[in-house]
């Protein structure tokens, strides 16, 4: 049996603009859209030409996608023509093979926003698509606030989306701009539209995330007939957000009845770079990357309870729903007081470290986690302290330093010009198996600014400056982030440290510290980085 | 009409602790169950008696809740009887009111991961809730992976759903373990068990966020006719998360048809409370707040496309789905200071502050603070600094006293007798408005032991402890809690520290201070605490 088309619209480039704190520059918007033409969506639209400088030099540049590309812009305001829109005009200019125009179906916004006659409003948006057609473009007609409007004036609103449709639009797209509507409303509207005679091959839907059913909404309206489905990628949008495309495509792809019965643009081998489309965005954004998120979080496929961790290593499906693999994201268990045993041995088999089922030490690891874990640490994500620790247990650790003194000192004091300063210095010395010692000393260079990088990167530079025959393997190592929470340890209020690192291999590996004490905490984690990264390289006590 | 009840069960406490990262103390699951019982949800699930230390004991301090409290644990082993499993019986030694037990209801996983026959897994479930029944306990089944399992086997699903149900269940929870089902399928699901005989005023309904449909198959199984609904705070939980108490709490109470149709524990009242809950669970965990969560994100409300602020200024309804002063929110215009300086007159009002209506210094107060929160800084919580830099603008602010210099230490070394000490110590010079200066020194005195409080708290003694004509009034504020967070300052990172005071009149406030450096942070921090409270108590500048 043949399957039906689906279509994907993604507006990451436009509505997805408007999420509070995101302003793409012309060269990440280029970026973002050679990910989503990889991905294979079958409509890229680009920004509002003439909106504003950014969108129209995107425009100019006229990206090359297999998608279609489309420009966004609003239907001719009364008055004038269509051709002498000069708001409209821009649009036009930008040469796009498809054209979406946003255009009011509640008599409410017509009547309050505009100002203007439900009858102007009507011709508005059929003179609009008209034209459209009439330059050979493919019209796509977003219906702002078509459910909100339906709810109140059904007449209207159908009167509004059938201008478009009756005057030549490829798609009319059914919006629930507040995004207030339920997914069941959505289903009932959308089929009421489809009964009134605008066919389901013609209808699209744009939803919006306020009350977390983006997605179910868009679900519903595609299972009362709507063949378009319009969202963003890791669910950008005003608001709340549109509907997250990173999780409805592999939702489509994967999942029945849509996955036996839709084709769409993306084909399933393409979600192996789902995650990396994801992540890809978060970076240009700056954005740490949500780890709840479905499919292509770091925590998606993460199983901490006790229970579910001991039966995935029998058979995966117990407790995963897709494999993870299918959509470039990986399984984690991580370490916690809620593990057992079985848990523990696959976490150790990833560090490389086979242990034995019923190896005693396996005990004796769990009891260390545990003991540290009520004095404040986490292993969760702090992988490479995991490491170290097991290897101590299992009497697999080497000694390749000690650490003498360290001694960090940080002030705000007036310079010689009387201007306030702040400065941090430090200085580490450590024992090498020999027994000779090594000092290195750490100051600030610009300090004779405001600025400074703090007692941590201080220590930091000192320790890593000079490690005598070890240095050739630290040093490419680079601190990446740090994260600070004030946490119980036991009775007492402490400091847990947890530093990512990365090397020249692009491995990136986390260290966690624990003390009331914030500056040795992070000491603690500093050190437990290079002795990773040192046992890891295979180096050999030494100096 | 009266309306029907349906019942609120909160699980953050338990599989909202199996978010990867997520480790609550003893003291934060209590602060979390006193979140949730004055928001009014109907069970507080607090963890599993005997998993771990800190749920031992959490239940050991018997938390005083109007809510029902329950523990969780699971069905008895085959081959010993309910009074003999231990596992069981450290739940019920917890002596909570109600009793989750989860079981297996899915062929695939009784024969996979359990290993025992269908038979012996439907005694095992009637078995267990005959003896919670016995014991004079409130009984919840919690239905393993039920969804997967009916679509596998409808037969045995419904005999081991019956089996809970037929030996006195209050609650039969249909669990969508694996987060996979989509919200028709639960739609369908529910309904059909409920024409097998469990009426739906015994189901609840347990869903996760895998397809980001958590909140949406919630809903559906409430259409269906299912009376209870399981989440979490923030949606919280194993992997992608749990159905989002959050979002659904205000979508039950708000929209329709659930808004006429139920009433729940939570009244429309307390919504007012529910950004401020959402927001202290995110401090408790140190984590960054998501700005696009439904009704409770700080762009929930945002409105930045053009079209919709001017809108928004004739009327909110046009872009809003509901007002966002009902569940404790605020609007927010990025483009327009408008609607900020309303807010900004309401805030000032708060701190004693009356300014007039169109006083150009609001305009240049919100210039400020935006100028601040770029680099870094945030108001929402720091009300002090917040009032700090309100009275500069207004010319309300008083010169107590300068800094001239502070200086701290921490080292780590051998002591006389060979053994590792940390130890910090601080001096700090003021100078006071006649221009004399005054310097004090502190080292913490537990420094013979690896134990020390570090370099912030060494100058926070040395700070506070000689503050010349000012003394008494700085004597009594104490330091309560201190957040550390990295973030971003224009381009760079840098830490931002908020941390709260209090004094023995039992006043609580907070400041912050924003560095790359953290101990400046902190000390910028520390500082404003004690302007603030110079300035509240009205000292006369002196010295």
């Amino acid at each position: 049996m043949s399957k039906e088309r689906l279509y994907l619209y993604d507006t990451t480039l436009r509505d997805g603009q408007q999420t509070q704190g995101v302003q793409f520059s012309t060269g990440e918007k280029a970026q973002i859209a050679d990910v989503l033409d990889a991905l294979g969506v079958d409509y890229v639209e680009g920004g509002w030409p003439g909106a504003n400088p950014t969108d129209s030099e995107f425009f100019e540049s006229k990206p090359k996608l297999k998608a279609t590309f489309a420009a966004f812009g609003m239907t001719k305001r009364a008055g004038m023509s269509a051709e002498n829109d000069d708001v409209l005009a821009a649009v036009m200019n930008a040469g796009t093979q498809a054209v979406c125009l946003v255009g009011k179906t509640h008599d409410f916004h017509v009547e309050t926003a505009l100002g203007i006659t439900l009858a102007e409003n009507a011709e508005n948006i059929a003179k609009s698509v008209a034209y459209l057609v009439a330059q050979g473009r493919e019209a796509l007609f977003d219906a702002e606030h078509f459910f909100d409007g339906y709810k109140a004036n059904p007449t209207y609103a159908l009167e509004a989306a059938k201008a478009a449709y009756d005057t030549g639009a490829r798609w009319v797209v059914l919006c629930d701009t507040n995004g207030g509507t339920l997914p069941s409303e959505i289903g009932e509207i959308t089929a009421a539209v489809i009964a009134a005679g605008i066919p389901g091959d013609h209808l699209g839907i744009h939803t919006h995330n306020d009350t977390e059913n983006a997605v179910a909404g868009s679900l519903a309206a595609i299972d009362a007939g709507a063949r378009q489905v319009q969202g963003t990628l890791n669910g950008l949008g005003e608001r709340c957000g549109n509907a997250n495309l990173t999780t409805l495509i592999p939702t489509l792809l994967l999942k029945e009845p849509y996955r036996s019965r839709f084709e769409t643009g993306v084909k399933v081998e393409a979600l192996a770079g789902l995650t990396q489309a994801s992540r890809l965005l978060d970076d240009i954004l700056n954005r740490v990357p949500m780890r709840q998120a479905p499919y292509v979080g770091a925590s998606a496929f993460a199983h901490k309870a006790g229970l579910h961790a001991s039966a995935i290593l029998k058979d995966p499906t117990t407790y995963e729903h897709i494999a993870p693999d299918v959509v470039g994201n990986a399984r984690i268990i991580p370490m916690s007081n809620q593990a057992g045993q079985s848990n523990l041995r696959r976490r150790l088999s990833e560090a490389g470290l086979v242990v034995e089922k019923g190896d005693p030490a396996l005990g004796r690891i769990l009891d260390v986690i545990k003991a540290r874990e009520a004095e404040g640490y986490s292993y969760d994500t702090a992988q490479a302290s995991f490491e170290l620790l097991a290897r101590d247990e299992l009497g697999l650790s080497e000694r390749f330093f000690d650490v003498e003194r360290y001694r960090v000192i940080s002030e705000r004091r007036r310079n010689a010009r009387g201007n306030l300063v702040v400065e941090s210095e430090a200085v580490v010395t450590v024992q090498l198996p020999s027994g000779s010692k090594r000092s290195s000393f750490y100051k600030n260079e610009h300090a004779d600014e405001m600025s400074d990088d703090g007692p941590v990167n201080a220590l930091w530079q000192a320790l890593k400056q000079d490690l005598g025959p070890y240095q050739e393997k630290i040093a490419d190592v680079r601190l990446v982030d740090f994260k600070v929470r004030i946490t119980n340890g036991g009775t007492e209020a402490v400091t847990r440290v947890i530093i990512d690192f990365e090397d020249d291999t692009g491995r990136r590996w986390a260290t966690v510290g624990v003390s009331a004490n914030i500056v040795d905490a992070s000491f603690e984690a500093l050190l437990a980085a290079l002795n990773w990264k040192l046992t890891k390289d295979g180096a050999v006590r030494a100096g």
